[in-house]
């Protein structure tokens, strides 16, 4: 598939799944099913076998030398969020495809068979559940999975699953739909979601490993409220004073741990003062803020709650406020298989590719693979603005020389 | 009056305006009416004349020895916040009372004719507009303020005033209802609004001066948003730990000003991540907050916006982000009269209290009075709990040493 196919292909998933604004490829839905119809068209066009698995995901395959052998599948997701960017996802399963058709057309085809998976539901947007399609496949939907609602209400996932041919009753009980221990090799091509690879004037890098994180949606800093102009600083309990105190520590302390090389991300996405109470010249007496800690890392992240319960002691007792909890969430981090990272980054050597290496911080259905104990890889390629909107901007060149890289992995032997 | 009848009094106030919670007085509405009406019966009762000024203020008179001779006012005010407290306002009318029933009983009459004016309307809670009879006595209401709407939405300030019998005609035309050059002094005891009397333990004090304020309603720190697990440090313009940064170091640099002996509070009261657009895993690229800083030294004031102009702007270069302000707005500080605090102070010490001076952070009418160029003063007298709220705590014992130190100040000569 030369560049012009791609961008070709690319411009015709824009134009079948077109929305208000962007591309809206709901999971297990209308546009996600025309992006599956679009890919499975082209696929057999091109001489590829397709077929669907029980989670109603498309394989593309393409049999190797010796069919019993276990096979290496690439692929991503082919849903997008509501309004979304063409590329998040559908990058990874175009690769898929064009690195196949380059094995079928130049007769290269490796001793193993080699399958692209295009993945449904990947975005938590419409049922707030991620990885749907890869989840299934290894038997970690719940029956509670199933029945969440879409966002507007109507309808559930499994409805809509069961819409289009999935085995809801093997998938409710949690039976693992494919034999991992038969794929060899998972490699996800995406475009990147942050400016690392712009800023850093890189096509293509391979991903080090998925972030983890550590999360408190909403940590309460309470103190008392009082008239702004009749309390004096030494008496003043400010839960705003008290939370910056706060943040600035935390920044500091984020800054020693990069210092040391550790990779970590520390956020806080929501900051409010109570709304039914706050006015400018009330002194806040409470502060209700959000909490994430990103690392590839889990022993970072532990490092890093812990300095979090440290600094909110301290300044508790510095400011005479108190920080309230709520429950904990962890996700924990992904790891990349190290071998495929070091087969990458010596193809990407010999392309005359940066062999460089870059973390990787949003959920990606690769990580569903890897915690089956399928070594798993990602290619990220350069993508200005983001994901998750319109501007998502992917040059095809970046693309191609991805799926360079992408063929010389599937060319790779199994292990 | 003795402290039994003060407390009954008192009683007889919160008993006849209670509402759901505490007690409500409309300013210019029913339940300062019912106040007004009491007081009203209670002096005449007590041998002193009583009549309303052209703002419907009720004006409590002891002629002195020369009637044509300046005089002394004092008192406070009678309306209420919405489910408020009894002793915010009502207190210095009650001691302004009790000490010229206690000048009448012992005949101790002072050359010059005495008064106490029971404001209406001093809480900007119902109109939005503070000290409204304070301010139609110094012409300094527009009609503006009188089409201001009530909290509710119905009906104006200027018909509720009329209702009371106020001269409208005067007060639109800003003609001063009063000659302050006949008025050597106003003396104002009200409750503390914050907690200094009560941690130091002081049953009353002399006001310093009455805070300034410079104050914007709306900061917004504009960053970038991003993928919270995608976009590394070096890269980010997160607006949240740039504030926290920002807040940070105004807190440092305010402590630098008190060391050095100024008066200053610092307050950020409103502090909001855009709801719209924020989530746990979303960097922040917007932050609105509040900013007040109070001082009774303009000059502070604006030695400290300087600084928070400063900061803004190196947080901005070193965090790349950008700080919009909205309108600023000025209160200017009022000055208390360093006569009249010598004379307090001075009485103090001789009743053996400690001769004891605190800022006063809230508006007060004695503001106004010091605008119009009157010798003004204020007493202080211990309050737990702050004020506006049904929680106030005064005892009756340091509110009659604050009627002490009141009858020693109306005894003075005037100036």
């Amino acid at each position: 598939m030369n560049p012009d196919a791609a961008a070709a292909l690319f411009d015709e998933l824009r134009d079948a799944t077109a929305s208000r604004r962007g591309v809206s490829r709901e999971s297990y839905g209308p546009g996600e099913d025309k992006a599956i119809a679009l890919i499975d068209r082209e696929a057999r066009a091109r001489g590829l076998e397709t077929g669907s698995d029980a989670a109603a995901n498309l394989v593309i395959s393409l049999p190797g030398r010796a069919s019993e052998t276990p096979y290496v599948a690439c692929g991503s997701h082919l849903d997008s969020v509501p309004e979304g960017g063409n590329y998040d996802g559908a990058a990874g399963v175009v690769a898929g495809l064009a690195a196949m058709c380059r094995l079928l057309e130049e007769g290269t085809a490796p001793a193993h068979n080699v399958k692209t998976i295009a993945l449904r539901g990947e975005e938590s947007a419409w049922y707030g559940r991620a990885c749907i399609g890869s989840s299934a496949l290894f038997g970690r939907l719940t029956p509670e999975d199933l029945a969440a609602p879409h966002r507007e209400g109507e309808g559930t996932l499994g409805a809509a699953m069961a819409r289009t041919g999935a085995d809801i009753a093997r998938i409710a009980r949690g039976d693992p739909l494919v034999d991992a221990a038969r794929i060899s090799g998972w490699l996800e091509l995406h475009i990147e979601q942050g400016p690392v690879l712009v800023e850093d004037n890189i096509p293509v890098a391979v991903v080090s490993g998925i972030r983890g994180n550590i999360r408190h949606r909403r940590i309460l800093c309470l103190g008392e409220a009082g008239h702004s102009g009749a309390v004096p600083r030494r008496l003043r309990r400010d839960a705003v004073f008290a939370t910056a105190r706060l943040i600035a520590a935390l920044d500091d302390r984020w800054a020693e741990r990069l210092e040391d090389g550790d990779d970590l991300v520390v956020t806080a996405g929501i900051v409010e003062t109570d709304g039914r109470a706050h006015a400018m010249s009330r002194i806040p007496g409470e502060l209700a803020f959000s909490f994430e800690a990103r690392s590839q890392n889990g022993e970072t992240l532990e490092a890093f709650y812990a300095v979090l319960q440290d600094e909110c002691r301290r300044i508790a007792g510095e400011r005479n406020v108190r920080f309230a909890f709520d429950r904990r969430v962890d996700t924990p981090p992904a790891t990349m298989d190290a071998d495929w990272r070091a087969r990458l980054l010596r193809h990407a050597g010999r392309l005359g590719l940066p062999a460089r290496t870059v973390p990787c911080g949003a959920g990606h259905d690769a990580a569903l693979f890897a915690e089956a104990g399928i070594p798993s890889a990602m290619i990220f390629v350069r993508n200005e603005h983001g994901s998750h909107n319109p501007r998502e901007a992917m040059r095809i060149d970046d693309f191609m020389k991805g799926c360079d890289l992408l063929y010389q992995g599937l060319l790779d032997p199994p292990r």
